[in-house]
């Protein structure tokens, strides 16, 4: 990984290449190992006038002729950008692969990163109305809460823990304790804490964040060449919802993260109670509350209740978001997929320092696009 | 396909679904059959704000819960988004994918687009310095003149011969003959057929178009299913080169043409001699020429000289872009790699109609992205 936060400077070249060689290293591979790349970046043609990234990247690193590709999905661009170069070692067109997602978003103003996230939304029901992501989280958070009891102070306490164990993870964003008198309890948190859209609060959302995240993926055979820990992505699961929330049967109800995680489940022949550690998309604190619910870890509507008792804490029964999850860790979209991918690994190798969750064996990754009309689920098996 | 040209009839999502049904409707196959999509647009986020297209197109076909990935790589998106899909299905993870590409661009200032699309380029040592396509192709244009005695004269013999073609194709953008005394020869000539960028001209480029491709593809084992007269992709080769065109040792040799067509025709146990039908990315008319040199079918520095003789008429020996390519069919860029595999299938079907290349067998395409710094090349085989 690149280190996540303000990144003035490199650009988002500069910050896949970091990426990239900090990953070839790791795994131990040269240059001409690699026969294809994948880049995930959401906005680099909008936010810095680049298109085709993946072939500049393979130029960038000397890894010419390889075969270079940029996925581009919303949030979910690194999910998919992991999914198509596991298909692509798993098909036997290419042996070793190298997927790395970036993003340079603080560069220009909020407002405008806001605008172009909600492309994403539906074009004429959602974007034309003035719906933003983050217009679209308060209304999701406000049903949650009349619906089942979710208050506030749960989205607080989500984001204290985030924050406690992004303090643990060097590539964090963010490096600042947090605490529920500050941002919710005292007089004061008002102002700390300020609405963004009712009954979202800036804790309750992640920052806008650079960074790039970076893995090398290969066969199972070919693994052991270059590690004596390799970690295995044992299944795979991807779902599209409307895109439109209004048009869901029940929009609580996440079906994307539904049947993402089954499929991922089935294709690794496991289930949610054998996971050991998670890393959820909390683009918005409600997310991981909610997606901690549809992709089977709790039932509906108690997964509050679950984080209340500290069940999702780092010493907790299913810790998530270890590496402090998008709230804490940062969100530069394209990069978000494969981080989660990079943290699982870390994890599941006993990499991960200070915020090791101890003998993870396995490990679940939901990245998720739109607001949850395209999602990416993982399971990640430690090797043998 | 649908109908190439300027569309100011429907937005980029009405052309995907307007390509989308078709396919679908063409493979005999319904929605509930369809597992993954892949769209390959390159500017959907700058030309149409709109992102992550594919779960948009999703859910406009009510595929829901088909996986979706958007493949963004320039002008050789739908080449990548080809490749992906036949990986997708190769490796097991999915059984049926739909393939769309698509592009949007007339509705937007000529420049604008020039612009964008030189965002493929160099950031530093080609865009800054004010380098665009019509830039780089011209001064690569010059080059070939100098070293292997082209003459604008079979620039405008390419693009008389693929707006011949086009002619036949309902779906081409322009449906126009022209003749060597129009475009060349007599004097007002110099006044049809401006300068672009010396010595481009007008008809030595292709045209600004609006509109989409798509194909359907399955395993070998599946495709009886749906169709009597299914259509193998035999062979699939994809290679990078340098950013920067300067870099390159020698400008004028495509490395990544020579590469990506080598690959394409190993994978296939094929060769250049056996290919009945090219489709070629004649973004300008030098590309044509240049590209069948380094794809194996002419020796470096003589394509012009076939071309003058004939050979790649639709009734010559190697018909090149019976579809019109590029120049005639038009060029929205997401589209291309997509549309080239639907004409050849189409040619391997004997489905070409007027344009019928009689009793093709095996078809070549290579979709150029970058100035030739991303390379698609495939190989199609008639179905037994």
């Amino acid at each position: 990984m690149s280190k996540f936060g303000r990144r003035d400077d490199k650009d988002l070249m500069g910050l896949l290449v970091e990426a990239s060689t900090a990953s070839l290293a790791d795994a131990n591979i040269g240059g001409k190992d690699i026969d294809a790349i994948y880049v995930s970046s959401m906005l680099s043609g909008e936010l810095s006038h680049q298109t085709a990234t993946a072939s500049a990247l393979a130029d960038e690193l000397s890894l010419l002729p390889a075969a270079a590709d940029r996925i581009e999905n919303g949030p979910a661009s690194g999910g998919s950008a992991v999914k198509n170069a596991y298909a692509a070692v798993a098909s036997g067109l290419f042996d070793t692969v190298l997927v790395t997602g970036g993003e340079k978003m603080r560069h220009v103003a909020g407002a405008t990163v806001t605008d172009l996230l909600a492309t994403m939304t539906h074009p004429t029901a959602e974007y034309m109305q003035g719906a933003t992501l983050p217009s679209l989280a308060a209304m999701f958070t406000r049903l949650y809460m009349e619906r089942y009891g979710v208050e506030p102070r749960h989205l607080a306490l989500v984001a204290i823990k985030n924050h406690r164990n992004a303090l643990k993870n060097p590539y964090a964003h963010i490096h600042r304790e947090i605490t529920l008198e500050g941002i919710y309890s005292k007089p004061e948190a008002e102002l700390n804490n300020p609405v963004v859209s009712d009954p979202l609060r800036l804790y309750y959302s992640c920052p806008i964040t650079d960074g790039a995240a970076s893995i090398v993926i290969t066969s199972a055979e070919n693994a052991r060449k270059f590690s004596d820990a390799p970690v295995a992505i044992a299944g795979i699961g991807q779902a599209t919802d409307t895109l439109a929330v209004h048009q869901r049967e029940d929009p609580t109800v996440l079906r994307a993260v539904q049947i993402s995680s089954q499929r991922a489940f089935d294709m690794a022949k496991s289930k949610p109670k054998e996971i050991d550690v998670a890393e959820l998309h909390d683009a918005f604190e409600i997310l991981e509350i909610a997606e901690s619910e549809d992709a089977g870890f709790f039932e509906k509507g108690t997964a509050h209740k679950a984080v209340e008792k500290g069940v999702t804490a780092l010493d907790g029964d299913l810790p998530i978001n270890p590496s402090g999850g998008l709230k804490a860790r940062g969100h530069p979209v394209g990069a978000t997929g494969v981080a989660q991918i990079v943290e699982l690994t870390w994890q599941l190798r006993g990499d991960a320092g200070g915020r090791q969750v101890s003998g993870a064996e396995q490990g679940y990754s939901c990245n998720f696009g739109g607001f949850g009309n395209n999602v990416l689920s993982f399971v990640l098996k430690r090797g043998d």
